[in-house]
């Protein structure tokens, strides 16, 4: 069986991840089919600005683009653009179990209740609403539309993958063997962390913007933020991510950017001021996204519709894809 | 605005309400839209044998053509064969509230749990599956995809439609005067109640074949049916649908296969055997459906894909007329 992989972009994708997907594209085997889906459906659970979540939609097709997914070589797609991953969410839903749906936790942690709250809570009852509670079935149609084999997982995604093997196992179990029963994909995804919090993930969602470098940063914003990155106060340069988080994520971005280990670059660092060490960190990051940030713009500038384009084009391979799940599942069930 | 009018059958329709439907058809003013689904997607709310439901769905959509439905007038559809459906139910998914859904009655019903059961409670937490739960929200998609404006409801669809009322008002305080307001068509329903059980519903789910009767049944077999109808002893013919349940379920089927009011039908027969009364509705109803039954069974016996190719037609206007509704929504959330 061909591998599929799939991959999926929200709202609070970091740039550590972007970077790996690229590296994954250029490494796969040609036989490995690769999607990558910018989840607008996902971002609906929780309230949006129209006008928001279309800029985003727009800025993150762009971003995955100049980065360096081809979409010779990838799929890439907005989820909205592909009906069949609702339409088969409808027919997982009739195997999925509520009990199980209401002992995740994420829908928990998105309205700050504490992990044990049951739906019978008067604080769950009042806010939740069922996009929210029912999204990790939509994530495991995502994943089983595509007959997906391996989907990348960060921590927080293992219990959405668990649910989805278990709804394929459910699914196949009643009906046949349709759908292959996903893994993850474990890659050594580069964490990024904030400049300000060293100890939580870099993201697009957190409130001080000098908290995360973006694509559109001059070089003389990238030098600022870095500056003020929060370090320590300890006068030479050691990487040593639990004790000193802000002067190793440091450490890390450069290793992103130029390669080497954390270790050699810290040794090479050893005996650098603070302010020598940023200042190299802010000129590499700067060199490293001047490509990415030129081919960016252009494309948010183009006028000639070719997002668009690349889009649809995504959008058909997806689909197509999908239906031929889904012609299999409606044979199954008997519609 | 112009009157959209749908109309849902399901796996427990029963004869009546396809009668009322016909003359609604008959009835209805040329700008009104007539929408009639077949609701496969809901059968699954509860476990089906694939060939049983294929089996439904083909002889559903015989019934309809065959009692007098015209595609040529009306756009007759699979629920399954319009994704849009499915697609709008996850955005509406996103604005429907798990307190209201949990205190809905069906899902308790079908599980044959207490009306005040809860999702805590150990049993519905075991058997409970999301399609089942989230069901009304697929009725409401059902409705609001189609921008329809009148929804035949019996009594037990009711709080359905209260639920598809409160769903597009929720949607359009956010989102903008996006769906009308659907509301219930009130039709002078005719009660068809069983023949074994004349307190309840005829309806084709029933354990008892001899409670019903069918399109394909032949005269015989509705003569023996009828004859073995559940009545009373008393001496004379009255028609009093409390005292008498049995003796004026027959009353009422005699009037709607010759009308004339049960009143005067009871009096016509007062002081008539019950035997002859029987043998009465028996050759009338066997009359009466023995045009239908001729063009069900030439429809079912057909090989040069007629059915198919009517489906395909109403799944295709269906689909164009959801889309445009799809199209404002994505447009007002910004996807």
């Amino acid at each position: 069986m061909a591998s599929v992989h799939e991959f999926k972009l929200n709202l609070h994708s970091g740039p550590g991840a972007l970077h790996e997907w690229v590296k994954l594209q250029n490494g796969a085997t040609p036989e490995t089919k690769l999607l990558f889906s910018i989840v607008d459906l996902h971002a609906l659970t929780v309230p949006q600005e129209a006008a928001q979540l279309r800029k985003w939609r727009k800025e993150a097709f762009a971003t995955l683009l100049a980065v360096g997914l081809d979409p010779k070589r990838s799929t890439i797609f907005y989820q909205s653009d592909v009906p069949t991953h609702a339409e088969l969410m409808w027919i997982l839903s009739t195997v999925a179990s509520m009990g199980y749906l209401s002992r995740m936790t994420q829908w928990k942690s998105k309205l700050q209740l504490p992990e044990d709250a049951t739906l019978e809570d008067s604080e769950a009852r009042a806010q939740l609403r069922l996009g929210l509670f029912s999204y990790p079935v939509l994530q495991a149609a995502d994943i089983l539309v595509h007959r997906a084999t391996h989907v990348p997982v960060g921590e927080d995604q293992r219990q959405h993958l668990e649910f989805s093997r278990y709804t394929a196992n459910s699914f196949n179990h009643l009906y046949g063997d349709i759908f292959p029963i996903p893994e993850a994909l474990i890659s050594p995804a580069k964490r990024v962390m904030s400049l300000k919090e060293p100890t939580s993930k870099m993201s697009k969602s957190h409130a001080d913007e000098r908290s995360r470098i973006i694509l559109t940063d001059s070089p003389e914003q990238i030098h600022k933020k870095v500056k003020v990155a929060l370090t320590d106060s300890e006068p030479t340069i050691t990487y040593d991510p639990a004790r000193r988080p802000g002067v190793s994520n440091l450490i890390e971005l450069l290793s992103h950017v130029e390669g080497g280990t954390c270790e050699e670059i810290a040794k090479e660092y050893q005996s650098a001021s603070l302010r020598a060490l940023k200042e190299h960190v802010a000129d590499r990051i700067a060199n490293h996204l001047s490509g990415i940030r030129e081919r960016y713009t252009e494309i948010m500038d183009d006028r000639t519709g070719l997002l668009d384009s690349v889009a649809q084009q995504g959008a058909e391979t997806a689909q197509a894809n999908a239906r031929r799940t889904m012609t299999k599942v409606r044979k199954a069930m008997g519609l």
